[in-house]
């Protein structure tokens, strides 16, 4: 989680690793044992080593210890869903959303292909159109009013079949939908891997985003899902091919191009939320532009001088200092 | 703002530069210009070379070009205030305040020295004690429904005279007080210079950080004065010292080290919001150890190899690597 920087639904509220660290210790490649911070919940004490080490994947020490921020349960939720005719509407719900001031705990949108598979897994009978499911969080009253906002808000872009519950049982099992949608995905085609990707990009550009990524997707051969953590710009699609099939792993691969670059073209990055690793180190000179990357590899070398930590990931290869 | 990693009274609520800040530029010491980020809200793309700039007080590079998050404004807000016989009181209703969950926009504390101060600055005629000042914000019913719970919890921890305010230039005259608390201060010793000095401890400990420190303010000689951004578990002390004598400026240094230690000595930070500068380097190896500072310096070092970036600050000279 913190060494790629990770995130979830709940982000959109609360912050990724990056926000809900206060304090961590690693051992560098030296051996030295560093402690980045103290446990007061700001600080203007040095270098922030915490948010050096969050996110680099391994490549300048081995985090040991992690002191999180903790945050109050809220006294009530109410979880909602509601259905579109189209994924531009509903990105542009969860962009009006977050534009109103409301503090929604999740905004979670998902796909048609996405709503087909939980269908299909879990024998559901869900209207197969994208879909937008919230959480609400707060007072009784206040989780209530942002509800009622939204429902407001929703109606507005063509949103349809607004349903929101309050009671716990019913609660888990709407959120359910969204908790199995990733297993659901895989059940579609069994026999094949997920090539699972995501992008962000500002929110103000999501809908234009998704919109052309999934334009791209359905004339596809292959077998793609969208998932998004539409309230941070954030989304993913899982891309099923059969491993055995080169042409189908190339398909794969095109398109995840496609969208990182579509992404790219509109200020966003090529992960949001799980790192960069080998397979997009080859986007991060676009993203980033080269004296970035090459400032990335004289701390690198500072650090980590043997190359001992996780070698030939995050950094391209081809950067030099 | 940025070079210090500071934040204020709206911290408790959106967090510090460090939360704020989704993009920046800066021209590192070797003349590259490097951009560290792309507009998206959240990003695993890479080193948080934003995050390693931000409170690096000049040391690492120039800043010259910073994207920022932007927040919506509240559709309404309320103003209150209530005040304490203890600054123990105070800082306790700040502590149980943010435990419950309430998000407030902020919540500040000011010591009876400080309302003095604005009484004599301003002309008012305010009880001299422990003061808390509260913001609320969100739709008018939550913004109401936060207020009255923070009501209820002050009057358990012996706060008397609750007021609240919504209308906005009852509002605008009712945070004045705590927007001239630093001027009010320095009119108390017109010829006086001010050592404004700040700590952070965790929340669970801010009223035992403050008490102690107070009852070694009271005891001295010197006027000073305790403001805290008290939800943040930070608070500030203004010394007020006449700079031509020897021994005033001595005491004033003696507060300001028992602070800093009682602070670390609670898992807390010696400066909360202002950064380390020359004044607090020596305090750096007590908070984070001696290995967190070589790591600094050899980041330092890499970028930086002619020392050319704001040379002797940050990071204390007697650290070698």
């Amino acid at each position: 989680m913190c060494a790629t920087r990770c995130s979830g639904s709940l982000a959109v509220r609360y912050g990724t690793m990056r926000d809900n660290v206060i304090n961590l210790q690693a051992v560098l490649p030296n051996g030295d044992i560093v402690k980045t911070g103290s446990r007061a919940r700001k600080s203007a004490a040095g270098y922030d080593l915490a948010r050096l080490i969050i996110g680099s994947e391994g490549t300048l020490g081995v985090i040991t210890e992690v002191t999180l921020r903790l945050q109050k349960l809220p006294s009530h939720s109410v979880v909602a869903m509601c259905n579109f005719k189209t994924i531009k509407d509903a990105a542009d719900v969860a962009i009006a959303t977050m534009l109103s001031g409301i503090q929604v705990s999740r905004v979670e949108l998902l796909d048609e292909v996405q709503i087909r598979a939980i269908n299909m897994a879990n024998g559901k009978n869900l209207p197969e159109v994208p879909t937008l499911m919230f959480e609400f969080i707060g007072t009784e009253a206040y989780a209530l009013e942002q509800t009622l906002l939204v429902q407001k808000i929703a109606a507005e872009h063509h949103g349809s079949d607004f349903v929101f519950v309050e009671e716990p049982d019913a609660k888990t099992e709407l959120w359910k939908i969204r908790k199995e949608a990733l297993w659901a995905g895989f059940a579609m085609e069994p026999d094949h891997e997920a090539m699972i990707t995501d992008v962000c990009v500002p929110l103000s550009r999501l809908a234009e985003c998704i919109s052309a990524s999934k334009k791209l997707l359905d004339a596809s051969p292959l077998t793609c899902l969208v998932i998004a953590h539409a309230g941070d710009g954030n989304f993913h699609t899982i891309i099923l091919f059969d491993p055995s099939k080169e042409d189908q792993r190339k398909e794969a691969e095109r398109l995840n191009h496609f969208m990182v670059h579509t992404a790219l073209s509109m200020e966003g990055t090529c992960t949001g939320e799980h790192g960069v690793g080998t397979g997009k180190m080859k986007y991060l000179e676009k993203e980033l532009g080269i004296e970035s990357l090459r400032t990335m590899k004289r701390i690198k070398a500072a650090l980590d001088p043997n190359n001992i930590m996780n070698p030939g990931k995050l950094i391209p290869p081809h950067v030099c200092i």
